[in-house]
């Protein structure tokens, strides 16, 4: 149970679960290691697992027809990770998900997750609150990528996710943003030059 | 009740409800007719509403800071429109929903679906379904965005939704596919010369 208690932490901020609730829950629950590089999602394999991260940092990310990366999505401690079109529909998955560092993550499984509604009815408000933020949080990035330039997104960025920023490869950032490892690079030393 | 029906049946194909759930239901809910070109969201105010189209078809969209037109999602018969990160939320707006046609709605707001799902928790499995569509939608155009071509983008468009290409001016067609009304023209006319 000690081992789960992150992820009991995060349901109760949303629901309230009895002792009982908090047990049956972790029942269905799996911690899974994962070194970096690994990857826990890939093209064509159905997601199974919803995923939260204990301890670490995960990346989602698209592969484009002319071999260009996209990352969707970052985790580090305490978010989910997956790609949820898979995972919610049980089709092939688009995205990779893979590990940036050596991470600890809190799995569930599709049919767990299933179960888990049908017998304690109170997680789908778990689940309808966390699939709303979810919800908001693409809308606003989409919105940031088609209203916003490139430095615009960029300082929304490092104000929002300072410590994803610090903390990812450089080429990740770039490719949530949006554009080259370069430009990055570029309206960084124009934003240190500024500082001196 | 007889208006309402059309919005119980759609929650009918998710959860089962009894006469005395569809009433109360209902209760909530209200119709609004809008006339084309009228606005049911605007940037700046709190999106109160979550909008079923029983007639019509409305579309949500931005404006960038170049004053360059976005189109989000539209909504025909028998779906949802809003925009859901300020309803979620009760923040203002970012987008614009504006009819299209003159357009028959049913509405309910954000208060009264709270009270319905703590009063009638077997809603939470229904917003909890609806929301995950909305997202899966969205993460699937996103990816689409990112990875396709303008024309792999508009031949998906045509095969997924022919009743609304068929329907919505050109331009606000164009706004969605992320292209120019004249290459939309462009894209139209060299399909028409193929099939000659």
């Amino acid at each position: 149970m000690q081992d789960f208690q992150k992820a009991i932490d995060y349901v109760n901020r949303h629901i309230q679960l009895t002792d009982e609730e908090a047990a049956y829950f972790t029942s269905l629950l799996r911690i899974t290691k994962v070194k970096k590089k690994q990857y826990i999602v890939q093209p064509e394999f159905v997601c199974k697992y919803r995923s939260y991260v204990v301890q670490g940092a995960m990346r989602a990310y698209l592969i484009d027809n002319n071999g260009q990366d996209h990352t969707i999505a970052f985790a580090i401690e305490d978010w989910w990770i997956s790609d949820y079109s898979s995972f919610i529909f049980q089709q092939p998955a688009t995205l990779f998900v893979e590990a940036l560092e050596d991470s600890l993550l809190i799995q569930i499984d599709y049919n767990a997750e299933q179960l888990l509604m049908e017998t304690h009815p109170k997680f789908e408000k778990f689940f309808r609150i966390i699939t709303q933020r979810s919800f908001a949080f693409l809308q606003q990035r989409m919105l940031s990528n088609l209203s916003k330039s490139a430095e615009e997104r960029y300082d929304e960025f490092m104000k929002k996710y300072p410590s994803i920023a610090a903390r990812v490869p450089q080429y990740t950032l770039a490719s949530y943003l949006g554009f080259s490892t370069e430009f990055l690079s570029k309206i960084r030393n124009k934003k240190l030059k500024k500082l001196n």
